[in-house]
């Protein structure tokens, strides 16, 4: 009955989503808190007052025809006003509303963009680790995924090989800064050699490439680490962002694409990605939040970046204690720990037996390693640390 | 740069769309109140107190990471089930949780059923006139719209040609009843002999064929008609719904999907339909809002209904006056009135010069017809009339 595209997703469906009904199993059986689940990067950390307040706000003070109405497309015109000149203000853009379309969620704006540009057979390059469904988002329009193989040193980009696999069917290039799994933050070094290297692509092949800049942690990023904005870089940037982890609220699927002026057929694409995100099915990105994330750019409402922070030292230090080893993340909630052995699912099936709920790496195209989401209460990770540490004997680490 | 599929949909925009922003434009110039936008089905009539109770209520009852966070990707399990238990009572069904999907509104809930099921060359039937998007959602998963034409006596389908248009390439069936732009509610026996026709063909060819019940207007029905339950006549039919017209809130993009247990492969579609949701981009419903409907199905809330019959017999009762020709709607909030001239573009553009916005029929593949969508405020009907007057006597008819 079901198409013959979606029988393989079918069979292989999601392991971090199977892993999060399989967390609500245990915790029905052994009681919450004492599972402890990394699995999803669904954030612990409550969305900002600044919500609740314009909720209230806008119900006082809008009319409902509106606040819950259809907009253009694109989305309300004072919304992405703000969020254009917010940009501006930070990273020293040109932005105005006419390039910011409003979507449900950055996995929407991904499907809108990619909908607008590919052609079947065309080819769509990322780097591993990477996020799952960039895979399944590309052949949703009969793409290929082509994937750069991981730079585990740093978790840097592998620049060489990315130079060596661009060809003429390139279309795009999808990077993810802040990263998930890692939590490595692209430098500017990086930035600057991964635009000079497309530009000369382009000239070579006499294509335009795409550079899709996927941003959902943009605001998660420690120790005063910067996060370079990559439109400055390279013209041909679309940006997808999302409020998921910078506002907290990632059930309720809000983030914008920008489109800049400097984008090749720059009218012509902000036409198609707002057809595009009709004719997927969206129509428009969810009105009141729409009006909610208005305000909260006003009032510069601001996610408890510190219980992050907090959860990221603690876990960092622990597992660094116990013998495991990992890269200091610097942006993102996630720690990609090296498993102390080679199949890294074995090693997250013995770590279930502790209750711990771990991602294995070759969900990211990165075997080898275990992906642990800290967007979890200080107090989980607290009880976990035993079950990390008898994990840790057991492969003998400490 | 854009792809080869965006290319005529970037030349053929909507041009319902087009007329939204022509209306807001025209509004610009000579002022909101002198402009009759007939053109978009954005509901005038407000949301219902107990969306706004119930937002309020959720703000101070549930968690702030649970209103707002990721849940499963079919929706909240007692969202779901409350919703079940609502159309069981209603409609004597048996659906229970399992059997509900939320979804980004009904536009989505087509696409994700659509995707879980077309392969490329797939044809999908549908009746004109109908609502224009269906082509392009059937045509992102490279299947075939093929059009069953309108029988423009009563705009019940044309069941006859519709037997002869099924083939063993027919996968699936779109109604919309209570239909946009006809108003027309499909009868029980219309909807008896439709069941009857498909089983009859998935016998002849060995197939299996879905029926798609589009429901968006299903809480809009007048004077008492009835409304049946689609699923009841047929065991392969996926009931998709919004919540846009019965509770007033387009903008939101709040729905779901009814699969029933009787469906062939019940399971796995589910299962498909649930991935398809989450790889579209969706990922899964606005969470507010699912939270919302639970609320509002126990308050009982229902949209104004009244003030849509008022509008209806003021517009159906004027034009009839006027020499118009037009079947008087039974649901939804549009009618479908006969252009006085062949070629209705031009009837539509003249209509312009009144500063009246109508869509012409040929946007639902039924030339010689506009529709109105009286989803407006009385007033404006009100003050509208003698432009219809002016127009009704330009062409003879008064």
């Amino acid at each position: 009955m079901i198409s013959e595209k979606m029988k393989p997703l079918v069979q292989n469906n999601s392991v971090i989503r199977i892993m999060f009904e399989e967390g609500k199993r245990l915790a029905a059986i052994y009681g919450a808190e004492n599972v402890y689940d990394f699995s999803l990067g669904n954030p612990n950390v409550p969305a900002p007052d600044e919500v609740e307040e314009s909720i209230l706000e806008i119900l006082k003070e809008e009319e409902s025809t509106f606040v819950h109405g259809y907009m253009s497309n694109a989305g309300y015109e004072d919304v992405r006003e703000t969020i254009a000149q917010s940009l501006n203000e930070r990273f020293g853009t040109r932005f105005g509303q006419r390039n910011i379309l409003m979507t449900v969620g950055a996995a929407s704006g991904l499907n809108i963009i990619l909908k607008t540009i590919l052609d079947p057979e065309d080819e769509v390059l990322t780097f591993a680790p990477y996020f799952v469904e960039y895979g399944n988002y590309v052949r949703n329009y009969d793409g290929k995924l082509v994937v750069v193989s991981p730079n585990t040193v740093d978790f840097q980009p592998n620049l060489d090989e990315f130079a060596q696999k661009i060809t003429a069917k390139t279309k795009a290039v999808i990077i993810n800064t802040p990263n998930n799994p890692t939590g490595v933050v692209y430098s500017d070094a990086t930035l600057k050699r991964l635009a000079e290297i497309l530009r000369e692509k382009e000239k070579e092949f006499g294509t335009v490439i795409v550079l899709i800049s996927d941003e959902p942690y943009r605001e998660l990023a420690y120790d005063g680490v910067e996060v370079p904005y990559v439109t400055k870089y390279y013209a041909d940037t679309v940006v997808c962002y999302s409020y998921s982890k910078s506002l907290s609220l990632p059930g309720e699927r809000i983030g914008y694409l920008v489109i800049p002026d400097e984008c090749n057929s720059f009218a012509e694409v902000m036409t198609a990605a707002t057809i595009a995100n009709r004719v997927i099915g969206c129509v428009n990105a969810p009105s009141l939040m729409q009006r909610v994330i208005k305000r909260c750019i006003e009032k510069n409402a601001k996610v408890n970046l510190a219980a992050y922070d907090r959860n990221r030292n603690l876990l960092y230090n622990s597992l660094k204690e116990y013998g495991f080893s990992c890269i200091k993340p610097e942006g993102a909630f996630y720690l990609f720990v090296k498993a102390p052995i080679a199949d890294e699912k074995e090693f997250c099936s013995q770590a279930q037996k502790h209750n711990l709920l771990l991602v294995p790496g070759s969900s990211f195209a990165c075997p080898g390693y275990v992906r642990i989401a800290y967007c979890v209460s200080y107090e989980q990770i607290e009880r976990s640390l035993p079950a990390f540490q008898a994990l840790a004997k057991e492969y003998g680490l400490m």
